[in-house]
């Protein structure tokens, strides 16, 4: 086989060795045991799933999911988020318990990539959706449990931006009328595109004020005291209901000890066009991106049958390690080398030390290409070679 | 949505609930662990790969490897074994570490099925691969491994049966004189179907003589004695060869305390066609199938360009679990349920348990969708509710 291909990875694919793997396993179990001491119950769902089924309700661009034939001729794809797949099984294997359910996953998810060299096509993310509560003490909750089990990492310096896509859309609406004007906007903030909103605000034809409004919006970030001009902003029902939340989870956050941790973000939305209420992100170690992010999603549920309001979060394990930047050292196993007389001596103690919860590599001298290459990986070298009866340690 | 595939999942797709998680998680964690203690570091290689790279690597049918088309226009599959993408880890990012490589993984495999009901088109496997060791010190140590791995998980009653490519090939070339001929009875070999064996070998114009030899393979089962009987059968040089390396294996197992556990089976024939030399099986608790399987596999290497001997095994999560068909109830955590005045009173208690080690689900009494589902789901149910101070148990 001498093919282009031979070494070659699809775009967004990556190999992880060892260090890399052990850091990464480390932290998904850390994260992993936090959410298991918070009651939630791990379940796992298939790679695959029908288009139809979670395809659609996963709202990731199309051009971003990979999608395959099946020998039925159905349209399949690769799971692009662990939402849709959660409302599925909460709505079909779990419809016999009572709302709420609180289930966590850690899992690969998958969106294509145009070209090499960006974002991973695949990536790991351990998360947990609390289904079938509609409290605030559900929105803390999820936030108080995101941040105790990023802190479980050792992560320093992490934050978290919380914001309430109710009260992002009441404004727009309220001021630009109808939803397809509010969506242009919205994209903006999606993108992060401040200079992209003022600009386009400045285009609108809206009275001084309305704009004013509009480009206040992008103030509202800070402490609570931000809630008091979030509410002179808009009187719209559902503005003022988002700005009660948002005090009410605040309330929440510092029961739980955790809301010097939380800055308001009135400007965040999600790319995920699920979301209802409260959102949030987590940032650190001056990461650019959020190593996580959820909130509520009260109408996702509604499409399995099963209506719901639920809200949850993933934490991105690959971001995650990049941030923690974990040794990718890996404490290494002593190692037994035996000539064929020496064989079963070799092996007893090997096994004794193994016993003994010792990481032990056993080696055939026969087997081995490179003695130098050998006696430089490991440090703790036994040799078990010729007739002499004795152990040598060679150093 | 109220389309026909809403609860559907593909065909061969499964949800895993929490107690079959939490029990396959158990497994995972013990299998793995004495991979790590016998040193062999764990890698992880991407869902995807290029059609060209390992699917035709992997010796799988190709009407069961799911593909799919890149934005680029090149085929990619869903991994259908890891023994193909861990050689291309060996010979590229590996590349410049000495042989021999000892490496571990556990992943889902992916193998397309044509109908509901029968085999999981997805499914985890743990599993080693040791690169670069030709010795039967080699041999013998991937099956030792295989066998405590099997045994720390509780199994009972496993049995390992071995066999040898090289014996099976050399008889049938020596008798049958080419490699198509022998392809035919390899394939009765492989599906166990004896009786069509039988049948085929007495249609054949051969000698009396030969057709005994060719029938003979198929008493070649048993204790260490049948190596006898198996020189006789064949002088082909690959088959005195095979003979002297399962003498050596045996050498080997016994060291290891394993010897006992393995019954020789030359008729044993494996699906990978990438198999040279000694191959295993592993069996438990009267399942049919085998839980477990692997063997030297010493010209895979040179596809890629880095030509090594090498074997490894592969442990079936979803069997092994099957097998030891353990217990899913999952031990419930404790839970709080809280009204609003004493929020912050039931979340100073939960932290606290948590900080203990326990389990604890914390509950908005606003969020609770029927008071009797929940106290039916908790044995141990706390209130904090109303105005007063002290928290009352409920039986």
């Amino acid at each position: 086989m001498s093919q282009p291909f031979m070494f070659e990875k699809p775009v967004g694919m990556r190999d992880r060795l060892p260090g890399y793997f052990q850091a990464k396993d480390a932290i998904r179990r850390s994260t992993a045991g936090e959410m298991e001491k918070w009651g939630y119950l791990t379940i796992e769902t298939p790679t695959l799933e029908y288009y139809e089924t979670v395809g659609s309700a996963s709202a990731i661009l199309d051009q971003q999911l990979f999608k395959l034939l099946d020998q039925q001729g159905d349209t399949l794809v690769l799971r692009p988020d662990m939402t849709a797949p959660i409302a599925r099984v909460a709505a079909s294997s779990l419809q016999d318990q009572a709302f709420p359910l609180r289930l966590s996953y850690h899992t690969n998810l998958f969106r294509a990539q145009q070209r090499e060299g960006g974002r991973p096509a695949e990536f790991e993310q351990v998360g947990v959706e609390l289904i079938g509560d509609g409290t605030t003490s559900a929105d803390g909750e999820v936030i108080a449990l995101m941040a105790a089990a990023l802190e479980g990492t050792g992560l320093k310096d992490f934050r978290i931006a919380a914001g309430h896509i109710g009260f992002v859309n009441a404004l727009l609406v309220d001021v630009l009328g109808n939803d397809e004007r509010a969506d242009e906007l919205r994209r903006f903030l999606y993108e992060k595109n401040y200079v992209g909103y003022r600009y386009h605000v400045k285009q609108l034809p809206l009275s001084t004020i309305d704009k004013n409004r509009l480009l206040g919006l992008l103030k509202l970030r800070g402490g609570e005291s931000v809630l008091e001009e979030a509410s002179a902003l808009s009187s719209h029902p559902q503005a003022k209901k988002a700005v009660e939340d948002l005090k009410q989870l605040f309330d929440v956050l510092r029961a739980y000890g955790v809301s010097e941790l939380v800055t308001l973000d009135l400007n965040l939305v999600m790319h995920m066009s699920y979301y209802t209420g409260i959102v949030f992100e987590g940032y650190g170690n001056n990461l650019g991106v959020p190593l996580s992010s959820g909130g509520r999603y009260d109408e996702l549920l509604q499409k399995f049958d099963r209506p719901a309001q639920a809200t949850g979060f993933g934490i991105r394990l690959d971001l995650l390690a990049e941030a923690l930047q974990p040794s990718e050292e890996f404490p290494e196993p002593s190692c037994i080398v035996f000539s064929k007389e020496r064989r079963a001596e070799a092996i007893a103690e090997a096994v004794k030390r193994r016993k003994n919860g010792e990481r032990v590599v056993l080696q055939d001298l026969q087997g081995v290409e490179s003695m130098d290459q050998l006696s430089e990986a490991y440090t703790d070298l036994y040799y078990y070679i010729g007739k002499k009866k004795e152990a040598d340690t060679h150093e």
